[in-house]
């Protein structure tokens, strides 16, 4: 499958994005993939440097992901957080005694001078990582959604409120300012680049954010490869996560249908599940190429079947 | 034995000087018990605001401290280490997953604007701790030992290098510029003040600190009330910690008479083990009223027993 010198670039968000990416990591060596992360998603609390989809991102890959909770650390225990509900800590936001490790180094890494970029860096080498993931931006970006009781930093939308508010919009502060990461720029300009590969993560919590830094859109058509993007709907519903409820809320079908035009803009094709063949025909009003498989990844063997899929199609195009 | 107004005001290091302090706690209420904790000890580790000396009270007086290490928090989990050194955090300095809460909470309070007495006086309420305990001050003082391997911030000679380097100097950096807590300063005016007990922690590292403090000495004198000074040296030897070794390289016999002598300007009388019943003549010189007892605290018993004996005998003078 892996061959030579073709080099693959995705773009992720948490959960779902993180399980193709693991599939692609099965796929190809360290120097062809690059997974570019979501970092609207990050904040500050209890005074550290959290980033839910890049920690996802390098739990999944350096295979230490807890399965039974779906996020988080493998082999997880609970006693800091026990110790500090005690003491009338913020404990909305779950952190776990091994998970912890990461937000020090991060926070203490961050003080020290050392950019997003770099600190991921160290972290995919500690954890022997086969694939570099990148932050979108080693400038703060912080995802904000506009709800009806209020504007709401992203994880207290997600996790504090369980994605219950209603949302009106979603905006990215600071992103006017954000430059992308120097590495994701890299992989942009890299002659050996293949493909852009859009994982099946929400589409407006998580690529967003990606799509949206400054002149990003402008560059990922420069480059003038395929950009794939793989459904996160399936029949309707998303696989994971609020992208369902969050589509009815802003008054879209949730189907492959409309996740195509989302991204006709910047995609040249768009993997969907075999159950959506149905909608071939509409998509094909999209100008967008399709290819169906079974992008439902609940093993590891669908993970690195689709991941081979998406390659496979991406020279085709 | 609780006699209503008296009130009396404790200078506590870590481990020995809690054992006192549990003690005392048994026989007073806490409206009659301030216990002044050293804060030369105090470091930032990890982005943490970290106090050992006030935490080793915490936790004694809260019941929450771990018998078997002889410090830290009982029921203590190590995940969290385990995790940081997996990604090369420096780990020489232990911090157990309960143990974090308390450093996270400090330093987001302080974050905040709090300082270290109102937080300290919180996680007492928190912990429901029968006594008040107050930092020696909200200023940052630092313990800095000259030894032969160069100066060493307390926490790297004590921890990270063992107390092995040989010592020539102690230093309190900040302490021209610290002043005592208020809190400390208002039990010194006290006129329910009925004495200050001086337990029995190292008198370089842990006592020392406090009594360095600009004009401290001569506010303790002017309170004009017994100083009690409990000696941490039994029959030539530390009962805990690198005191023998310490006094050593000082250039100090490990002795009571020694101890007496270190504390005989500010102190009027002296609590001796019983095993050192053969000193009281030397040190009848220094003009110290003495009592022996016994002043190795095992059980709770030893310690509620030394307690009590302290008090009645300050009642005596």
């Amino acid at each position: 499958m892996n061959t030579g010198s073709e080099k693959y670039l995705a773009l992720s968000g948490g959960i779902g994005g993180a399980k193709l990416a693991l599939g692609l990591q099965h796929c190809l060596d360290k120097s062809q993939l690059s997974i570019v992360a979501n970092t609207g998603d990050d904040f500050e609390h209890l005074g550290l440097a959290i980033s839910p989809d890049i920690d996802t991102l390098l739990y999944t890959l350096a295979d230490l992901n807890n399965q039974e909770l779906g996020w988080g650390r493998r082999d997880e225990s609970w006693n800091f957080a026990e110790a500090s509900k005690q003491i009338g800590l913020d404990t909305w936001f779950s952190l776990g005694d091994r998970d912890l490790a990461i937000h020090l180094y991060r926070s203490q890494r961050l003080r020290e001078g050392a950019n997003l970029s770099q600190i991921v860096e160290e972290l995919c080498n500690r954890f022997k990582i086969q694939a570099n993931i990148i932050p979108m931006s080693d400038s703060p970006v912080r995802t904000m959604v506009d709800t009806n009781i209020g504007t709401l930093p992203f994880q207290e939308y997600f996790v504090k409120n369980r994605c219950k508010p209603i949302v009106s919009e979603i905006r990215f502060d600071g992103i006017e300012k954000a430059r992308p990461a120097q590495a994701f720029l890299e992989c942009l300009d890299d002659s050996n680049l293949s493909a852009i590969i859009i994982c099946p993560s929400n589409p407006f919590l998580s690529v967003n954010p990606i799509l949206s830094l400054p002149s990003l859109k402008e560059k990922i058509k420069a480059v003038g490869k395929p950009v794939i993007v793989v459904s996160p709907i399936v029949q309707g519903n998303s696989i994971k996560g609020p992208t369902a409820k969050l589509m009815q809320e802003l008054n879209l079908e949730c189907s492959v249908e409309t996740i195509a035009n989302l991204y006709k803009d910047i995609s040249s094709a768009i993997v969907i599940d075999n159950t959506d063949k149905s909608a071939i025909n509409d998509i094909k009003s999209t100008g967008l190429e399709i290819l169906s498989a079974n992008i439902v990844m609940n093993s590891l063997q669908d993970k690195i079947g689709l991941a081979n899929e998406v390659i496979d199609f991406s020279r085709s195009l």
